[in-house]
């Protein structure tokens, strides 16, 4: 299933698209996509609901973040071996592990804000995915099956304020409209392999960023084992796996947004994002 | 006032800390201590409320997190003037920001889980207090209206996965059971002069933190202003301070909890902690 939230920030209904590629509307069977609809339950619920059956979505509405209720907004850093590479930088031993504030989410085409003083604002696509029942010590070997579903995230960043602002990212990485996640949570069964999906971003229609998740360093099951080591993972939480080559900082000279510029990327089977970049 | 929430564990109801110290319920009042509640209409409203005539809570109910909801759960490292001396360490030229995971959230006298794994299992006393209404931008002179109240905070820490475990700070600052917040939530018109309050903390009935808000480096104003540039907060963010001299990690030889121990602690005003340490 392609499951998606519709309608204005803050206010978002919860939807499906279905094989014809039409918004469905799914309030009168769960209030969100969030918290329990998301476990595996949850989701055999929602399967058994014949989408012809829903309402269809008329109009263009916005399509707001896949999930709601995000209790955590977990990154992973350095995460691809062709992006080490060109950034000159060494693998880690394990996953690096910051945060987004989870105000940062937005929609997957909302548009993207430089915040005041930010000179540096980059963009990163990422592999995302959506926990689906509370993740604890968990091996490797199960880890997959604490996921929802995947999906398409932007981790845009402002590389000053991830790097030169006393010490640690989260300052960088927690601005408002720095997370565009979606447009869909593909649920699981619809991604048979995580570890062999392209994904690419353009800015202004040229090619930023084209790789595959073949070459991440850390699998999305080690990243779930190894999480689940230092804190509990929740129905709901937003992880995010790391970019691969091509971000603005890894260019020479670097090159960074600005407003006006227009964002789009994607990842195989997942959907695409389109994002305007306006001033803060 | 005094607000606070009791009962089990994610089924906690509002309440009140009336003068003679009895906890009275607002479940009739308020669905919980958490969003619009905590802006100054919602606040004023409860105000308007005779305490008296609110149910007493009968037994000795469980005693939850403070306020609910917590959307961002935010920490200043390195924030005391002693603390930095002792470590040896410079202060910053601006505050250290970090996160915990909301999902380490829990009671001010719950136990502590030492995660697996973990031998560094370390205490901090803090000054915590809760966001209000959205806070963007805003100036230093601006910046407490933007202030529900104030709680005391455990940053409970295990040091070895802060600081060895791939560079981020969060892997030692999330695990279950790593921020008991409250008892109470005291609202902002009950604390006068944040910058003036004792705080303490003992373990198995040894004073090993005391210390003062007067030695922090960043104001609670200064705090807000600078972290509204990189990330907007809102209603129900929870955010620390920092922590005086006497961590075990600041000892000489270092000293970390293990199971059995006891902490107590507290902030002047803000009533006080215990937390007995438990095995994950």
């Amino acid at each position: 299933m392609k499951l998606l939230r519709y309608g204005p920030s803050g206010a978002e209904k919860p939807g499906l698209l279905d094989t014809d590629g039409q918004v469905r509307d799914l309030s009168e069977v769960v209030s969100d996509i969030a918290g329990d609809v998301l476990s595996d339950a949850g989701l055999d619920a929602l399967r058994t609901v014949d989408p012809q059956t829903l309402p269809v979505v008329e109009g263009n509405p916005r399509i707001g973040p896949c999930v709601g209720q995000v209790g955590k907004f977990i990154c992973i850093g350095l995460n691809y071996s062709d992006h080490a590479e060109e950034a000159g930088m060494q693998l880690p031993d394990e996953p690096v592990v910051f945060a987004k504030a989870t105000s940062a989410i937005s929609g997957p085409n909302d548009d993207v804000e430089i915040p005041r003083g930010g000179e540096k604002t980059d963009w990163e696509v990422e592999l995302g995915f959506v926990i689906g029942k509370t993740a604890k010590y968990v091996s490797v070997e199960d880890a997959l099956d604490y996921v929802a579903g995947y999906c398409v995230v932007n981790d845009v960043s402002e590389r000053d304020f991830q790097l030169h602002r006393s010490g640690q990212w989260i300052k960088g990485k927690s601005c408002d409209t720095f997370g565009p996640i979606g447009p869909w949570l593909v649920t699981r069964d619809e991604v048979p392999n995580p570890q062999d999906l392209e994904m690419y971003l353009d800015v202004n229609g040229e090619r930023q960023q084209s790789g595959s998740t073949r070459t991440m360093h850390f699998t999305v099951a080690q990243i779930i084992a190894h999480l689940s080591q230092f804190m509990s993972l929740q129905p709901g939480d937003v992880i995010t796996t790391g970019t691969p080559p091509g971000v603005g900082m890894g260019q020479k000279p670097e090159r960074y947004l600005k407003a006006g510029d227009v964002m789009e990327l994607g990842v195989s089977g997942l959907g695409g994002q389109t994002q305007k970049v306006v001033a803060g």
